[in-house]
This record gives structure tokens, C-alpha cells and sequence, in this order.
């Protein structure tokens, strides 16, 4: 927990006086019934749900670098023309293009069975007939870190650690390292390849993908994830006290750099255009689903909630910048290129928020902003409340393509959903768009649209904080 | 709805005389309480689940006339044998086996996606390099039925029929048409493949397959049922007018003849061991999954019940008979043969019964008995009532390999299981141990020991029903 936040900027304190800090609200009674006015319509307009569609149904699987990144380019710079952006720009992003291949896991003894499998990204490939090899189970990624290197030795390891189901996704933090680190420790300790529990709460044959951690110069070997019935058929199995042996393919590989783009849509401010709240999602997916909830809704809830805001509100003090990032997936591409190209002005960057959870019901605002910002919060956090939203802390950290800004000291907000079953579908061939409910979809809409439009028409700054 | 039950059977008639009609309670105070005991005792017993999980662990999927099925012949000759049962049969069962290929399905335009497919059983092949067409949508199977042949000529039909979810699965019925004749009806009109929406109320990306009607003299055509989210994003492609051209591969076949064999586990009578109950479950699965609930949950409790009551109850007077039938999936085979070899003593098959619906908690008896047996139909209802069984009415139809024996007139009852959830999973890679609850399997096996023991202990007849 941190409890603390820190003002510390150079540039911050270069262009705001203490004075400054002293809270005093410029919004107009006009304004703040407006806003509550579209809030209220919000519940009811399928912009968002629109959007998701047509991204999922248009263009669907976009993992980064493969055909479908370059159509759901393509299908934003259109789609921000088409909802009236005063100004759209596309920024280069290039990275590693990692390429999914053929995949297959057949236990071949005791007890004959196909395997569901598919590979952690960014791991390397077996040979193109597959690799042989006797399993070695470890219940916890702890147990395999602890083991001595000779039981692993010229074999395929398997951790079987379930994901805890919570409504905040807590449970995904627990888990996940298994699927970031299996393939390093166990080529560290001589394994031959590595196979996971699907980090997910499911209880389906479809099994989660996933970025394992990356480093050219840390040894590693081939990676998947079984789905959980599988993981539930091993653990059975091997409960039996007979070798099992496993027959691997998971052909997938690095194929060359490739260039993809941020798209950026602008809704221009008035009096401060120049300084930007900054709100989003990413437009890469994973290739196994249509990338519904991970993340078109995302996209889709914040270029609606700029559309709306501008419809009704006509243009704020500051402006309103739509960040569809690239390569969110396996390397925070996006984040990282545009943070690089825009380092120089991040003192420009007011505020920023990213959807990246999927499209439960919003139950709360969390925030990392300067104290002196509390206040302001405190008033869009009332504006949220007919929504059934509360103001939970202000630690939080917002999406991961913030991660570089933040850093950077960009103040953030984070519209927290309901999550219960968001860890169903991650990552899997099931995130498509049935998976989004249109009700929960609009009261997010409408949650975005206050925060958003309030950030955006207020001359305060929301701080700094420096951590991490 | 069936109202009367007719007691028409020359042999019935030839061996009992109306006077045997009358019902007297033949069970002892003390026989009534063991099996009070003993229900109880069951409610905490794993038996059902173990033998569930080792069928659905050791063996696995197991296709009728596919190396899984002679395996799971074995294990089931084996697990009789471990179990104690008296007399252990294989009785052979000859069928045109069909074997299951590649299969992929692509829409090319207007916007590529991979859709989840998978063939139905005993449909034809396309070409091994696939078949391409566009689409025809029909809202339902009577939709495409009243299509004028000039619509459907060269295409490929799509049917998108949503089926209903209901506790007693009567959802299926109304749905499951288009599964059985949309190959037929395409050929018919001219079409050159069929693809549905599953027959199944989930939103996973698993299609469902099972049997289409086949007919050598029938002309067919390629066919395959796509998942229920793939199905929706195809309906939301078609409502934007564009043509929809897919590719599919589906290169199933038939195979040759193979013979497989119902296993038969018989706990004998004591003096009326000529007399049968008849309990079981179908050996066979579909391909995709364990099998689970369709059916190792019905071998697992069938054959534990058996076991239990002779464990605890002793031999009875009349003969327990479990039989795991062959080939359900596609053919009926096993039940067919069964009746063929034993037609000459269907008068020695006193009452049927199969558990073939998953394993959800059970809350209705239903059966199809002759009149002067309803009495101690009452008696064995009673008994149930404790575990939350209610009896429903005497025009049920049990599973559907008693079919033949039913339309010669043998007695049968249906322990009604919620099936609210079954059709999530029927016929899917989805169909795996983990949808089996140990609790409600153990309420389950109760209640298959009331029925059974008490109408293997009795002297009375359950009659005779001819109907259909």
C-alpha cells in the first residue's frame, strides 16, 4: 500500500505556483448540470456498444504485428473522421513482432488425451515435429523456484496453481507470475519446456495466452497454458504416481521488427488546448478472440465518451485526447514510444485514465493525484455517485499503457469494474462481444463521460506524483 | 402429452393373470429401513465420482469405433470385474463407423475471422482442400425448409435458430431439428454445405457437435454447427448487407464397419434372477471432451449403485442388470442390437432405466408403468421424497437407448435431473469432469439405489406399456 504522494517535479513547480494548489471550483452550475444531464442519457446511448461491434465484427483478432494490427489502424483513423475529431494523428511504434504457430499437447502415457494448449507469447518455439518429454509438477511457481535442478532436468515442468476468483481482479497479481517466469526458471534449471494452469478463473477448454517475461540474453524454453479442465485431467493424473510424458508443439517465434501505429484522436480545448487529459485503451488484442473485452470496449467507451462530451458540451477548456495505443500485449510498445516522443511535454499530460478491464458495472473512482487536486476529485466523485460509483483511495494505478507516464509523474484516475468475471474470458478464444453486457457497457459510458468531461473543464492541474 | 398406458402384451397377458395385478406390498420393515439407511450412507459416498473420474482420466474421450472406445470397452470389463458383480457379458455391436477429419471454417469477405467449428456427426465430406460459397442466412430450420431452391442453389446455408435454456431441457427438442436434417434440406434445394448455430445454451467458443440424420439413400451435403459467439458475429456481418463467403474444411468420414460391444454387469437374483432391472448408462461419447456428464456420470452411478446395494442390501430377488451401452452417439447401435439379441425375453426385462442427462441434483421420478404397478411406484416415491424427489407423472420415456425396449413395451422410469446447465456443455470440448458436482452426483446415487433396490425387490411386475 502506499499511503503517500509526493510533489516533486521540476517541471511541475516551474509552471505552478503553490497558490495554484488552493482548490477553488470553476465549474459552472450550467456546466454541472449538463454533465448531469448526459450522464443520464449516456445510460441509454449504444455509441460505445456501437463502436465495440463494429471493431470486433470489422476487424476482430488484431494481435500486434499481424494482419488484423494494420486493419484496426486503419478502422480507428476512419472511425475518429467519422465521429468529427478536430485532429487525428497517427505516431510510428515498431517492436519485435512475435507470431503464434502451430500448437499441440498430447499426452502420449499413461493415459492417451488431447490436451487444449495454447503458447505464452513471446516464448520460443519447439521443433517444428514437437518435443518429448516426462512432466515434472510443481503445485505453486514458488515450488519450482525452490526445486533442486536435477528434478527438472530434461523434462517439462507444469505448475498447477489456480487463480483466486475477486471482483477486483486481485487474484490475476497472485497468479500471474507463473506465466511471466515458468519458462526462465525452468530453462535455468535445465527443463526442456514449460506448461502452466491458465491464468484464469474459467472453467472452460479455452485456454489463456499471455506475455511470459522477454530477455535475449535469459535462456528460456518453449511456454504454454492448458485450460484449466486439462490442468484439472494432469493433476488427476498424476495424482496416480505413474511418469506421464507430454508431447509438446508450440511452433510460435520472433518474425522481424514490425511498425504500428498510436492513433490519436483529439477533441481541441478552448482557452488551455494545449493541455491534455488523456484517456484510452489499446488497440492490439490477443489472436485467439475478437478482443471484446480486452480491449475493444475500452476503445470503444472512450472515443464515445469524447463524441458525447463534444456533441453536448461543445469544446472544454482543455483538450481531450483519445489514445488507442499499440502493442499493449506483449510489450507495452505503444506506451513506451509515446512517452518517448512526448517526454518533453509531459507537463502537458493534466490527467490520464486508460480502460482495460473489460466492461463490468463500475463500483469505484480511484485516483493518483496531488493532494491539492483532492478536492476537485471529490466533486466529479459526487457527480459519480448516481451511478452507484464511490471514491475508493488515491493510490491507484490506472491502465498498464500509463504505466510510462505515471511514472513520469502524470496524475491518474481509474474507473474501477467489476472484474468477478473478467479472468473467464482474458486472453482466450471466448472474449468476444457477447461477453459485454450493453447496460454495464452505458453506465460505464456515462462514468467516463463525467470524469472525462470534468477533468477536461476545469483550469486546475491534478498534481504530480512521483513513484514507482 | 401421453395420458394412457395400455395393457396390451401377449406375453404379459400369457404369464401373469389380472389377479397378480393387485398390488400387496412385498417389502419387509426392516428391507424399507436398510434402504432408508443406505440412501442416507450414499449421500457421502464417492463411488459414482470415482468411477467417473477414473473412466473419464484413464480413458477419456471415446468415440464410437475410435481407439478410446475399445479402451473404455476394457476398463468397463475390468471395473465390473473389481466391483464383485456376478456375471459379466460383451455383447457385440456392429456399426458403419464414422471417423471425424480436419475441420476449419473462414469467412474470406467482406472481413476474414476464424470461426470454431465442428462437423455433425455422419455428415459428408468436403474436399480435402475445403469447399467455398456464400452464405444463405435462415432465421430457423422451417425457414430454410419454405426456401424457394433458386436462393439456396450453390451457397452454403447458415440457420441461426437460438436454443432456449430450460430446467428439463425441453429447450433441445425444439432446436435440435436443424441439427438432424439442415444437411438434407441444403442438398435438397441445391445448396452445397450447412452450417448451424450449436445446439446449446452457453456463449463459449466450444461448438457442439452430434448426430445429423443420415440416410444412404438421402442426398446430404457437408455440415457443421459453429460456436453460439461465432454464430453471433456472423448475424451481426450479414445485417450489414454485404455478401459473406466462407471457406470450410470438414473432412469427416465413414470409416468401415467396426464392431464394438455393450458390457454387461449383472448382480444376480435370488429366486427371481431371470427377471431384470435394468439400469446403465452409454459407454460411447462424442469425441471432444472426457465425456463427463454425457455419460461417465451415468456409468459412474449406475455401476456404484449396483455395487452399493449388493454391498449393503445383499442379493435381491430380482436381477440388477447394468449395461453400458454401445455407439449412442450416432447410432442407437448397442440399444438396437441389445433388443434384437434379447427380443425372444423381453418379458424378463421387468423395468428400464438409463442415466443419460448429465449429473445435475435429480428432483422428479417419472415413469411409464402399467397401472396396477403405480402403487408401488408411490411406495419407491416416498422414499425419494426425503432427497428431494417428487414424482411426476407416468408418461416418461427414460434415455434413449431403452427406446427399443420401451416400444416392446418394457416398463421404464426417468430420475429427472436439473438440466439447466447440461446443454452448456453436451457435445463439447467443454464436457469434462469439473462440471460434475460431487454432491449432487452423490444425491443422484441415492436415488438411483431407492428405485433400483426397491423394484429389484419386489415380486410385483411394473406392466406393460405399448406406445409410439
Amino acid at each position: 500500500m502506499r499511503s503517500c504522494v509526493l510533489l516533486l517535479s521540476g517541471w511541475f513547480l516551474s509552471t505552478h505556483s503553490l497558490a495554484d494548489n488552493v482548490f477553488k471550483s470553476d465549474y459552472s452550475e450550467q456546466f454541472l448540470d449538463q454533465v448531469a444531464q448526459l450522464r443520464e442519457q449516456a445510460l441509454s446511448n449504444q455509441l460505445a456498444y456501437e463502436l465495440t461491434e463494429s471493431l470486433t465484427t470489422e476487424v476482430g483478432a488484431r494481435l500486434a504485428g499481424s494482419p488484423g494490427d494494420a486493419k484496426a489502424v486503419a478502422w480507428a483513423e476512419a472511425k475518429f473522421k467519422s465521429l468529427g475529431f478536430d485532429q487525428i494523428s497517427l505516431e510510428p511504434v515498431t517492436f519485435e513482432k512475435w507470431t503464434r504457430g502451430e500448437e499441440s499437447a498430447e499426452i502420449m502415457a499413461p493415459y492417451p488425451h488431447q490436451l487444449a494448449i495454447t503458447a505464452l507469447g513471446r516464448t520460443h518455439p519447439t521443433p517444428e515435429t514437437g518435443l518429448t518429454g516426462e512432466l515434472v509438477h510443481f503445485a505453486t511457481l514458488a515450488e519450482l523456484e525452490a526445486a533442486d535442478p536435477e528434478m527438472v532436468k530434461g523434462k517439462i515442468t507444469f505448475i498447477s496453481n489456480r487463480m483466486e476468483r475477486h471482483k477486483d481482479g486481485s487474484g490475476y497479481g497472485k497468479a500471474v507470475g507463473a506465466r511471466g517466469t515458468a519458462a526462465q526458471v525452468t530453462a535455468a534449471k535445465g527443463g526442456i519446456a514449460a506448461i502452466i494452469r491458465s491464468i484464469g478463473t474459467d472453467n472452460n477448454r479455452t485456454p489463456h495466452t499471455g506475455a511470459a517475461k522477454y530477455d535475449k540474453k535469459i535462456p528460456s524454453v518453449p511456454a504454454g497454458a492448458i485450460s484449466n479442465p486439462d490442468a484439472d485431467l494432469l493433476v488427476n493424473m498424476l495424482s496416480r504416481q505413474q511418469a506421464v510424458s507430454l508431447k509438446l508443439t508450440l511452433t510460435s517465434h520472433f518474425d522481424g521488427q514490425y511498425t504500428s501505429q498510436n492513433v490519436i484522436g483529439d477533441m481541441l480545448g478552448t482557452d488551455q488546448k494545449d493541455q491534455y487529459i488523456v484517456i484510452g485503451c489499446h488497440l492490439d488484442s490477443w489472436d485467439l478472440g475478437t478482443g471484446a473485452i480486452d480491449d475493444a470496449s475500452g476503445c470503444g467507451l472512450t472515443m464515445a465518451a469524447a463524441k458525447l462530451i463534444r456533441d453536448h458540451l461543445g469544446p472544454l477548456k482543455k483538450t481531450i485526447r483519445v489514445v488507442l495505443w499499440a502493442n499493449e500485449e506483449y510489450g507495452l510498445s505503444g506506451a513506451t514510444a509515446y512517452h518517448e516522443a512526448h517526454k518533453h511535454e509531459m507537463n502537458r499530460h493534466i490527467l490520464g485514465g486508460e480502460s482495460d478491464f473489460g466492461a463490468g458495472r463500475i463500483y469505484g473512482l480511484g485516483t493518483r493525484v496531488g493532494e491539492h487536486a483532492l478536492p476537485v476529485i471529490q466533486q466529479i466523485s459526487s457527480m459519480l455517485e448516481p451511478l452507484g460509483i464511490e471514491y475508493q483511495n488515491n493510490t491507484s494505478s490506472s491502465g498498464a499503457d500509463l504505466i510510462p507516464m505515471r511514472k513520469a509523474g502524470m496524475a491518474v484516475f481509474s474507473l474501477k469494474q467489476d472484474g468477478t468475471k473478467y479472468f473467464d474470458y482474458h486472453h482466450t478464444a471466448n472474449d468476444t462481444l457477447d461477453k459485454i453486457d450493453r447496460d454495464e457497457l452505458a453506465q460505464n459510458l456515462a462514468a467516463w463521460i463525467v470524469v472525462t468531461a470534468m477533468a477536461a473543464n476545469t483550469e486546475q492541474d491534478f498534481g504530480f506524483s512521483l513513484t514507482d
